[in-house]
Formats: C-alpha cells, structure tokens, sequence
C-alpha cells in the first residue's frame, strides 16, 4: 500500500475478495490480506478482530452489491407495482446468474463462506424480503394486488420464486429452457398476487 | 437366503437397500450384497449387469416409492381439483420430509446415489410434473383453473413449491414457521391457477 493511502475497511475487504480469488476460502489468511495490502496483520485485526470477523464482512459486502441494485427498483414509484415486481425478480435472477456464470471460482468461493457464516445469509434474505413487502404493499395500496399479510406474501413470493435466484439451483441457470420456466412461474405468482 | 426362494430382481433391491443403510454407499458393494442374500455375486449380476446398473435400479425404486403414493390423489376423481391439489402437495411435502427426518443416514445415502444417478432423478420428476398436469387439466376441464398450457404451468407449479419437496431444502423441513411457510406458498400458488 502507498504510505498516504489510509487503510479503511473498504480497501481490506477489496483485497480479501482478492485474495480469496487467489488462494480460495481454505488457504486464504489475514496474513495474505496484510500482505497484499503492504500492511502488518495487527493494521488488518484493528479493523476486523477475528479472522471470521473478516470473512463475515466479505460475504456481506458481496451479498449486498445485489440488494443495493434492487433497491433502486423499490423505489421507483412512478410504475406500477406489478412492473416494478417483475423488474426486480428479474433483476435479481440476472444478478445471482452472472455471478455465478462470471466468475464461477469466486461463486463458488463465496458459497463456501456463506455456509460457515452465521448472519450474513439471514440478513440478506431478510434484506430482499423487505424490499419485496415494500413492493407487495404498494400493489394493495393501488388495489392489484391482493394480500392478508404483505410480510407472509412477500416471503411466499420470495420462496416460490427460489428456483431462479437460491444457489442450489446455480447449476440449472443456464440449462435450456430456463428462460420459458421463470416465465411461467412468475406469471404464475403475478397472477396469485391479482388474486380473486 | 433359504435355497427356495426365488431371487427377484425385487429382493436384490431390498437387500441393496439394506446393504447401503449399512455400509453407506462410499463402501457397498456388489458382493456385499450377494453376501446378504447368500448367492454368488454372478447371481446378482445376472439381474443387474453392472454396479452401476443396480445402484441406479434402488435409487429408481427409492423415489418411486414416493410417486406410487401420490398417483393415488391424481386418481381420486371425485374430489374437486382444487382440493385434490392441495392434497398432492401437501403428501408430497410430507412424504420427502419424513423420508429426510426419519432415516437420516438412508436419506443421505440416497442423495450420494441420486448424484450420481443418470435418469432417476429427471425420471422421477417428469414422473411427479405428468401427475400434477393430469390434476392442472381437470382444473381447467371444471372451468376453476385457468392455464394456457396444462404441462407448463404444472412444471412452474412443482418449481414454485419447490422448497417444501427438493431436497437441497431438508434442512429446512422442521424449521419454526415452515408449516406456515408452506400455507402461504401454497395459498399463493392455488390463487395463480384460479387465474384471472
């Protein structure tokens, strides 16, 4: 690191990700970290004190790249809410694919981390699902959609679209025919949000 | 084996079952189970050519277990689609969730075997997806489902509830609040057929 640069949080998760990609979620150490970064490990453990404080940090700031993307479509308020749904699943379905087609080393290195990590994983879904109520609630606000509960449909929805955004399915993303099935279980969702 | 009883392809499979809960499926062998049934294991060989053959045939039967039980539903035309639905569903979510909780070793087992399975698992969906197209098709014949394709919107039916049957989500089946996870789901799926 050059001497005037100031080691922020910010610049060690960078370079963990980088050292990640590297060494892979087994070898890769704070010393590793250090190291790229020109520092000593104790200028690293200032800013994150354990080595699983650390690597918490990374999936973290690697799960919420997505959901800092999909809130711009929350909040898009001008179109109506059953666009501004299939917009965001898209948009989610497009993000969790391309990180895992990209890079797939990196996918699957943060797989890895997700697994060990105890929070990072529930905040995000919890994260995503509230963005899903938001959008839930402002299609009963305009009366198209339909709903006892916006939190237990939004989670419903959430759920049932699964297939095209929980990694377990990430194999599957880009077989053929993948794109004619999210089709269809969208519409279907869209339509059981219409409801009767 | 007594020396009167005939060797069935059937009663190879029992004992390979048998075999695996035992050894798990890393270690059994072909001989293993010619050894439990007390004949050679060119006996064995004679119903299945090969290994491989034979782990596929168990794995096959395994998840046909699970098919059998609910072409049952399928058949019960007396019962209304919409209900008949739910009760497919639900059967299924029970039967994979006591398969997983019950036997836990056999169930991990089986997920090895259904890895490395060829056909058994495409199989077995096709299987289960043909099921539910029968029951979306007398939805759509009594006029309380809408659907332009009855095999398409089955397959999104069985993707959208995916996480109450596949098992990358077993560990999830006796989590606090699944049940009502899955009444949402199911709820939101049914008012999707019921259409607009």
């Amino acid at each position: 690191m050059a001497p005037s640069e100031t080691l922020t949080a910010e610049r060690i998760l960078e370079a963990t990700e980088e050292v990640l990609r590297r060494h892979g979620p087994a070898k890769a150490t704070v010393v590793d970290v250090a190291r790229a970064l020109g520092v000593s490990h104790g200028s690293v453990y200032r800013h994150f004190r354990t080595k699983a404080a650390l690597r918490e940090a990374v999936t973290k700031r690697w799960l919420d790249r997505t959901s800092q993307e999909l809130a711009g479509i929350v909040a898009e308020q001008e179109r109506d809410p059953e666009q501004r749904l299939r917009a965001w699943l898209r948009a989610l379905f497009d993000a969790k694919r391309r990180k895992a087609g990209h890079d797939p080393e990196l996918f699957a290195t943060y797989m890895v981390l997700t697994r060990e990590s105890g929070e990072a994983v529930p905040e995000h879904i919890a994260d995503l699902t509230s963005q899903l109520t938001d959008i839930v609630r402002a299609g009963l606000d305009a009366g198209t959609f339909t709903a006892t509960d916006p939190a237990v449909t939004a989670r419903a929805v959430f759920q049932a679209t699964g297939r095209f955004h929980d990694p377990c399915y990430a194999d599957e993303w880009e077989a053929p025919g993948v794109e004619a099935e999210y089709e269809a279980v969208v519409d279907l969702v869209v339509r059981g949000l219409r409801g009767a």
